[in-house]
């Protein structure tokens, strides 16, 4: 990658190898898996790459054919890793082992000691943060170490200064951390954020809001002075409070191959159009109809097309095509 | 084979090579296809000869493996190749990305320049057609090329003259041509058709048709003077119109894994009881229940046995047999 | 395994090598099998084992690399297998088609000439029958030859004679048997059982059960003076009469993956749990646990862990873990 | 198959379904099989058929979906089954582990109660082995059973009435059956045949034959006045002792994939090329190449083209062809 | 890709999806395949790029999802995609079956009506031809319509002109067209071109040149003015004759997994230590371990890092490194 | 298992999960991977208790399914794994790429932070190692932290004073420590140890032993007065000095699929041997053999039974066994 390139969104975060075993498989018993890059930070820019956007995913990895697994996995779908070298560090790896219930899908998480752990301002390209449009992380990356959620403040406050939009997704991860840790690392930071995404259900329970999702809504954009705040409430669908005013969208039905990474495809979705200029509420559209694209998709990312996310929202695509 | 064989059933149009990707996957990204052999025509073909009945399919090949695969998928079900060598020309290709909604099942076409349309009636074994007790063709094969829709024409003529009954399915193809142009085409073709199918929604869009769907099956067998006309309506079912009446056929409820193929199964076992001299009534049965065994099985034809269609029309098959 | 083990469950049966199809995949097409090993006495001994009990499994096989594949599998989820060798006989083989309605998943039985059917008492470590707390062995066991039968009679007498408490699965077999011939070598049995378990179904066109199926329960409890009657009801769950006593579980909702093994998950959840001393309630909520688990699960076994168990019990499982 | 047809060569055995592990693979601890159907006498029609001759193989089968696959999978390759239809007994099966030194691969027979076992010549069609051309049996047939022994000397014994040509592999199995019963069954029908199949090492330890490969052959052919003796002799090619002389083939390279069915493949180039009236040093050629061309390929049958066998003989296929 | 970037190196040629079936599978009877995307000139760039050079990929593409699969692959690997939109035409495809001898691997094209064959001069990006340090591209491209000769002389001449250094591989395909067609279109291409690359064998069959390597290579650079000319010699190595100096280079010992794309790894290991302005020795020898190491890999492309091709050149890598 | 127990061999080291993936695949572009358990010491306990012996795997593992997974892997091969429970730390993972030459097989080892570095001789079921017949534990155990030093260390003791039979196999890891480390940590367990392997590259390099193999090991013998000392020497075999006497053992052949494991193979085949009662001189045969088998095998433990030992020290294995 040439240095002197600017994206239009930059994203930061830690993306994983995604070991899943087979439908009605366990990992006890399995004698294989399926391997992909995850991480919800690539996924949006995956996501914004796809749609139109150019893309680049900041990160730091350790040299190893992992690492480089990640690295081509986002350049194929055409989002640039900028990635500071590590000499000490693992890549992160997780497991799935989807399932219905009553057994539930399944996430064994084995990021420990992941090279990115480590990673301070001055060892990132943050020159890219400072150039582009917009930059966006979630709560994942102060969750995985002191360090990131020291560097995530300062990516945050850097973008802010240098009047990049800010996209935080809250993002909350039982595995990773208590509710209230979660709250004490991450409301702090809503105060440099433009555009802050929470579930409905995260937003009652790690910050402990009350009332309708509209509430909850205003409020955080009242207490933070966020431009816009996106929640997201599951199979129904999501709403927007921006500028005083809300904005609800549905979900789009959708048969579900594989849900992880949902999230992500909403706010990528929301993100290319909002950032071609689109209202909230088109963009809001178009990230639900990429969410219900996604579902339909294995791994983590959502490889689809701009005429697909179009289709959906042009309804009918109940029959075959041919 | 030998010339001097009988079929019961001979049909006639192109065989493709169907690589189609796993539920989930995008053709962009996948690492391999499965393979199988799919063509409407020869659907019908295995059907039939799957239910009972000596079937042959007219085409023409290339010299290829591909070709060589496709006569073997049709040996395998008991379908005899009478197949016009090719010195140009493919072997026409489809691309299967299943999925459900919002994107929907989609059919990638990669038939150009196939080697089939420039098949004229010199070149294939037309006797075989004038031997046989029926003759099958659809609409995609004039489709293809203006060879193929005179081919077509001469073939029902043929078949016509020799008493042999003709079938003719309009199986229209948006991928293919216009709503303008299969109708220019097609509709003159009905003058030499014995039985009729039609779906009640291409009868609708591409014939222009009005009214219930038991007045368009009157109307076209009047308009063209049909034997029997069988609209075909989807979860609906079917419906003929034979003597002037009118017979309805419910769908089976079916647990759908692949429903590509789905009416050429119903033709299929509708043709292979009605050629047994069974009545209309019993053959739409037996073509529904054929048609929803084929729902349940992966690729394009219907891998099914006489026995296991019975059993559908005894119903109660939803336990683990052991 | 050291003869001086003792062990909570002892079973005895027949274990076959279980080939199945993909799904959508026909026998007669099909390219290749998943091979797993299956059989419902030592599905029993794998979940009671996995739930806690220390398990064995009472067989004969031949020396070959079919018998040490289901022996290999056995141990893998801790099962001791008590094989007698055999100088002849095959290991029993099933074939699998999956399919949804109205295919319907086909089981295809390849197990004449079986080592186990020339089974005697003589050869078999019968000790650990009568050292166990329990033995289970099943109506499929005296199905497969009338040397079965006897030596069922006779372990089922030891075990009763040891005060090893008896228990017997009905799990009628069309495809081995008729109903007249279950119950006149079955019924005689149930005299020398503890806890005797029987499908209503069977109940009704086996054993010519009428009534409620309370009434089926208590009656057989009456008749064969049985300590507990589980009368297991498919999507309605199980109803246990105990002491006089009517307790009924409601079955589990659950995404179905492999139906095959329910009932044998749901009474070794039963058993894992009644051995520990809990009540009949409490022991059928965990069968009825342990078989909606199963139910997402592929295979024959039920390959869960007392966490996952207690998690259904607790409820809301329905979101990804991560 | 309309019974009225006339075949170039019929052949008569047992055709099994074969279950392979992959390489590296053991069968105590594989999850999967690859499935295809397998057996020396329908190996040698398939090559003939493939080769350009008409062939149909003669035996009897349960009904099942094995029974289908085998079937299935013969009529792909163009061979027609005449299939007698059973009411008992198994389709055998075979398992096969590929191993270099010094496991070596491994073939683990499960063909006990093969339904074929019971076969007579009133089940079969024999008007077709009476009418062909040539008739193929191997002495694996006879040792399935005393019945099966019986019938292949009568079904030798009535193609040489009607002067059909008789072929014979005498095809030793050591896990079938002893040196001194191979040859007390089959010597004996070697007066019956015109062209005798034998591997040099065989001739030595079965018959008990000394001297040169030469030596054995024209002794064999004195012996049992053979038209032909057909000594196959490994690496090392084979000899064929026709009308008193001698004529040598040596084997072509090859890069083994699968060695199985290697020799089956030689006899049915042979045969191919010799029904179409060339000379046995020709044919001998033809039926090398043929071998070889099987050695790179997986299964028991030889998917090979003319044209393939010809350049074989044209020589220098090394190179990547494109 | 932002316009305004400047590659190392760009080529021009036909990029197919290519469909691979397993060893010892024939194409008649498979089941799947493998697919990739492969053709000579973006295994190139592919190779320049993985081994430190920035490189594009210049071509036409119809608007498909077997386009954008062609175009993530070589993103994966680094290389930007220019590609011209088509409105008509296909995608190319191969077919390969892999076989050592005597069948030999077999490349069956399926590449007619790619849209590629279209592509002329003011459709393609040409700016980055004349903007890169080196233009690469080979005799496939012109031989697949007299357009693309066309539009391969006009680039060569840009190249040229823009003081561009070209390179030119004649890559004789028999399958694509005769030894006279490729001397007449390519041979006069030769004077446009700074680094000629040709197989030996194709020097002598389809140049008719006589004498040894280095006589041909010599005077091949003589009679066009070429700065350097690399003659390939399969097994034996390469001889670069460059500046009146002959330069030999030995093959390395390698177990080959997949040969194909050796000769372009060879070229892109070159061309990506020479333009580092490394010695043509240096560069032989940097190219000779990379293709090398490339048949140690699946699929066409070349998946090396830089450290592995050093550490082949500081040799001894036999063991197992842990 | 009943603690107790009382086993032949207990080892005592690392498991971790092996992914591995295709031939010629690389891990950058990899899709999935084959799953297994691997460990110097469990290799060994499997392969003595596949030969006969009764043992056990002592180790430390977290609560997960991964670590279920190396447990239910043992389990299989009939090895009883005695774990301590761990709150912290993973499972260890490595990578393999397997490859010819140059490539050569890439082992990446991902085994940070496991869980079993900071096993103490407390948390460890050490009564079985001082009840046991042998204990085994290798290099690798005490190059993982100074924690797993110190245990070795004690456990080693502790057998010896217990008298088990101590083997120790020096196992050098050049990815987990230098020659230096290796030396200062290892040589003074020596003195602990009864039967000491090392490879005679390793004794060169890392005890910087010379002379001849013999030589070696007598001085090893000697300086710490172990009972025998195995050096191992590749595809040159082994040689044991063992009383002041030499025996020798050359290697068998053997056509390669997987050779990780070799080593573990041939001192388990060798203990299990020598545990019977057995010479040195019959135990360093049997090693070799089973050795020779292990690499006709995937994954890294020896899926072999006595007969297949017996039947290659029995010699001539090359034919197809049917």
């Amino acid at each position: 990658m040439t240095t002197g390139d600017t994206f239009d969104v930059v994203t930061f975060g830690e993306t994983m190898i995604r070991h899943s075993v087979a439908p009605g498989e366990r990992l006890e018993t399995a004698h294989g898996t399926e391997m992909r890059a995850a991480g919800a930070e690539s996924n949006v820019a995956v996501t914004v790459g796809r749609l139109g956007g150019e893309t680049a995913w900041l990160s730091k990895l350790p040299d190893s054919p992992l690492a480089r697994h990640v690295e081509a996995s986002l350049r194929t779908h055409g989002v640039t890793p900028l990635v500071a070298p590590s000499e000490e560090g693992r890549v992160g790896v997780y497991y799935l082992e989807p399932a219905g219930a009553p057994r539930g899908t399944n996430v064994v998480y084995d990021r420990e000691s992941a090279a990115v752990r480590t990673a301070t301002p001055e060892e990132l390209a943050t020159e890219h943060v400072e150039r582009a449009e917009a930059f966006y992380t979630s709560g994942i990356t102060p969750a995985l170490s002191t360090t990131l959620a020291d560097t995530t403040r300062t990516l945050l406050d850097r973008a802010a200064a240098a009047d990049t939009h800010t996209v935080f997704d809250l993002n909350y991860r039982a595995k990773l951390w208590s509710h209230e840790e979660c709250r004490a690392t991450c409301e702090p930071l809503f105060d440099a954020v433009d555009t802050l995404v929470v579930a409905e259900r995260d937003a009652r329970t790690v910050l402990s809001r009350e009332g309708s999702a509209a509430d909850i809504g205003a409020e955080l954009a009242a207490d933070h002075d966020c431009e816009t705040v996106l929640v997201t409430r599951g199979a129904e669908g999501a709403l927007a409070v921006h500028d005083g005013e809300t904005v609800e969208q549905g979900a789009f039905d959708a048969d579900t191959f594989d849900p992880i990474g949902t999230g992500d495809a909403f706010v990528g979705g929301y993100l290319a159009r909002w950032l071609d200029g689109e209202s909230v509420r088109d963009s809001m559209a178009y990230g639900a109809a990429t969410a219900a694209l996604k579902r339909t998709i294995g791994g983590d990312v959502a490889t689809v097309t701009p005429d697909e996310v179009e289709r959906v929202l042009d309804s009918d695509t109940s029959a075959i095509e041919r």
